[in-house]
């Protein structure tokens, strides 16, 4: 697949960090991640985030990974940009999965820091220093310290976008007084990309001047997220407030059932299974939910379902 | 490689983590890394762990993973049981390198926590005791929490020791609290092995009854760590004293050079890269230490050499 | 002073947490007191917290505590609503201060968890109900995990929320998503006050439908924060972008000078005394700025102002 | 009380941080308090901490914590040195208890951070410092990480030690590395004592050389900790571990019973209740146990007193 898709700078609206759907341990649910792309797409959003964290990535296999990016590139066909999580504790397998992106005809790839050992600002300045020379595409920082337990300091950022290479960011810090000094290090800088990664936050985000989301609700609801975005935009707060109250009903229940905090993920791949969409096998440390979960599931599907249509929310 | 030794039950000693000699990204320090191994084995360690966290196993790619293994095999063949760890946040993976360290002939096999998503103890649970049922090889538990995030509570390593093929625990929390708990949860099970971590431990927990460290200062002095484990197990109290000081000066000293929390590596390969027995690269997101601390070092080597001539170890 | 004044149910605009004004250990600068107060005043704001962590309070003696309170509560004299912290390790002392602010004539007390030992939830919930039964005025419950350790759960607001008295929280969290949380639970209870702390987050809470801010800046610039109010209230976006940037502008300089995570305090008044309003004494276990830090606040507080009189924002 | 005791330089043994038994809120159990007094004495303890964190002094009121130093001082009578608590958030409260402290007849002063705001090391350094110049007696540091927030370093106690009212520390932190690291700084100045604070770790800390420990379960068996305190000292290894088995039930068994972290304080004051010597009431926010878990530790201890006849301890 070549590489004929411009990514716009900046990248802006809504894009869905897919759900890899799974048959089991190391096994592909190629019929069901068709669907899926197909479900968001119709949804209207802007691009497509491969092998993030809801994406559980790192969960995956190396093959396994490059199976999914190439199956997904090969599908949009260059309907919207792809970007690709390239995250790993490895150097070597970074670079060999950036390279599979760009043979796969993705258009970016995003990278959160190493994850086991905790690296300093200037550790982390001279790794990505050293990574982007060897990488053939753009990239986004992924800015995600609750998992990785190493923050990108905007100054850190700020250094790292004087390479040509780094086009943007997306922030997973859920920390908005993070969020306003990364937007006031890059006010005069436009082409530079800010994204907010939990769901919650995409709202007043926009608001405030931010290009869009990476939400995991979009896998579900995509065209919530996009009005949301739309509506947020255009400044039209009423419309924000609206959609917003339903953006945060759906973080506190269908991300909520259960006693883990692998909610989140366990929650939409059940969903997107109860929506006849793909599998809801979910990779290890992780198991599916049992029954119980599963029909809770199901009942706060229907709640959200109706508040969507009240809402004039048209589902994909 | 024929797996023809008996893994000691419970295996008490010292068991060095063996840093992965390096001459550059993605490619191992052979022949540093031989004489990495004559030289610990020399000053009479009861084992090797391959692949730790001083191995820096998560910053190495797959292959030189196993390439590592299959030469450390090879050299040791049996002369003391391999320990290789398999830690990795991808099930597939762990798999496939436990069976590398079956083929490649090594003991026993070494897992975390997979540390990108926090798993809850039933997850853990579950999640283990999936794997174990792919396994080829005895398994110890490792519990890491400052870098793997999820702890083994005492009560979850006591019912994954009802698996016949779990046989031991390294516990580097640095938590004697946490120890101290897990010992009373063995007290009737003198078969199951507890090993800690830390340097600066070992000694007081072999003292109350440990089975002895995985010290990553033995790397550099192999018979201090084994010696002090011996005038522990043997309760001379005066000799534990004066090469406990020594631990903690080396741990004081060597560990904390620069500004980093990576320093114990970088230490550690410097003082080997200055001792002429392997080189001194970094795996990313690390990088050697410059001049100034490599100079550091060589003065903190020669004070430490100074005191352990002065309390009589032979240096190897 | 008799207690005159209706609190108003919500509560909405914007509460300056004020300064204590020092001029040593335990020694009130009672003229500073006064001018800022004043000064406050002057800017529009919309109520006075007194004794909050802007105010040092957990850092002042009982009795100047006692004593500041009854102080503004004579000069304010009803012209605005006053709220005094109660937070205390002890419940005796905060049902003696509490005592003492409804003496004074204050109107709301405010109440952070006690901030030595974490109490649970359960724990929580049982302390504020009899404490509660204790108090003669209505509480605010408040929200400061950072520093006390434990946090109200929505939950746990919503059964204290049922008691006549809690009337209302400010959150100081700084986490965005447990304020959309707390939003969802009072949904139906329009007269339940929620009101933010940090600087840098009331202008969204208010976009989308909090009641105000307590912000340390209106001690600074008390017109500012009341027209950004004004501005999200009435969901004027263009003015809302244009002095939110100088709020984030503010927190990433003045309350970002030195070394230490006790700049903010330390920032605010010393910009109070260049401004000629009150002492920069800052209580222990910290320490007024020297003369370097001191100049560079001056430095910035005069791009601050230019910045305002560019925003026509005239200065009390 | 004229103060005609010395204090010991260093300072060893067992000294119990005793709890302040109480009839209710600000309302101290003098008979229960007298009980507990000479019970601790008769089980040959070499001093008592007043006011520490299992006395819960940050949860009293300051006219209670003082009116409980007066009576133990008067009722010990320099049978054995007293040393008290004067941690406070505020520095004129801290010099007030001091000097009430000094009035009493106590013998040394217990000092933690200011635990509300986060002091870095240079500001603990000066606030401490100008502190010690005001306190009448000599000064422990007190180093109690997780529940102040902030850490003594250990280049920070080597600098404080230079003043001549500093004499020890105690360190609750359950970090022997961070042990260690202080013992190391002080091997020159066996004047300075270092006494451990959580149970599990004083038998090894005295093995390596400790000068003994600060542990609550010498409320309820003082014999037991006295006893293990000279078997560490004598090195008698083997009744070491024998008694080091009965402290970890202790700490496995009575301090975790129920639900929540405040179990140890609620486990001690339930067993001194079971034992007929003092009240179980527990200060604000915390509440005595219901009787499901009362009668838990009815049998807990009986299981306790068990093993303490097995090994021959005698009860006082």
């Amino acid at each position: 697949m070549s590489n004929s898709m411009e990514l716009p700078r900046p990248l802006e609206g809504i894009i869905p960090p897919i759900v890899t759907p799974l048959l089991g341990v190391d096994e592909l649910d190629a019929a069901g991640a068709e669907r899926l792309v197909e479900h968001v797409l119709a949804g209207g959003v802007h691009g497509l985030f491969v092998l993030g964290t809801t994406g559980e990535a790192p969960s995956l296999s190396h093959d396994l990974r490059k199976q999914f990016v190439a199956q997904v590139c090969r599908q949009v066909a260059n309907r919207v940009p792809i970007l690709v999580g390239i995250t790993d504790t490895s150097f070597a397998e970074s670079v060999s999965m950036a390279q599979a992106a760009a043979d796969a005809g993705a258009q970016a790839l995003v990278l959160a820091p190493p994850y086991y050992f905790m690296a300093d600002q200037p550790e982390l300045l001279e790794y990505v220093t050293h990574l982007v020379s060897r990488l053939p595409l753009p990239l986004f920082i992924y800015n995600m310290p609750a998992l990785t337990k190493s923050v990108f300091q905007p100054n850190t950022v700020a250094k790292l976008a004087e390479l040509e290479q780094v086009v943007g960011i997306k922030d997973s810090s859920a920390n908005m007084i993070y969020y306003h000094q990364l937007r006031r290090v890059f006010r005069q800088r436009e082409d530079f990309t800010i994204l907010v990664g939990p769901d919650e936050l995409m709202a007043e985000s926009v608001l405030l001047g931010g290009h869009g989301g990476v939400n995991g609700g979009a896998n579900m609801f995509p065209t919530l997220y996009v009005e949301l975005f739309n509506a947020a935009r255009t400044r039209d707060i009423a419309r924000v407030a609206q959609l917003h109250e339903i953006v945060i009903d759906i973080a506190s229940t269908i991300y909520r059932v259960g006693h883990h905090g692998s909610s989140l993920i366990k929650g939409i791949k059940t969903a997107l299974s109860l929506m006849g969409i793909c599998s809801d096998f979910v990779a290890e440390p992780f198991h599916r939910f049992r029954s119980a979960e599963r029909n809770q599931v199901a009942r706060l599907l229907d709640e959200i379902r109706e508040k969507l249509r009240a809402c004039g929310i048209a589902q994909p």
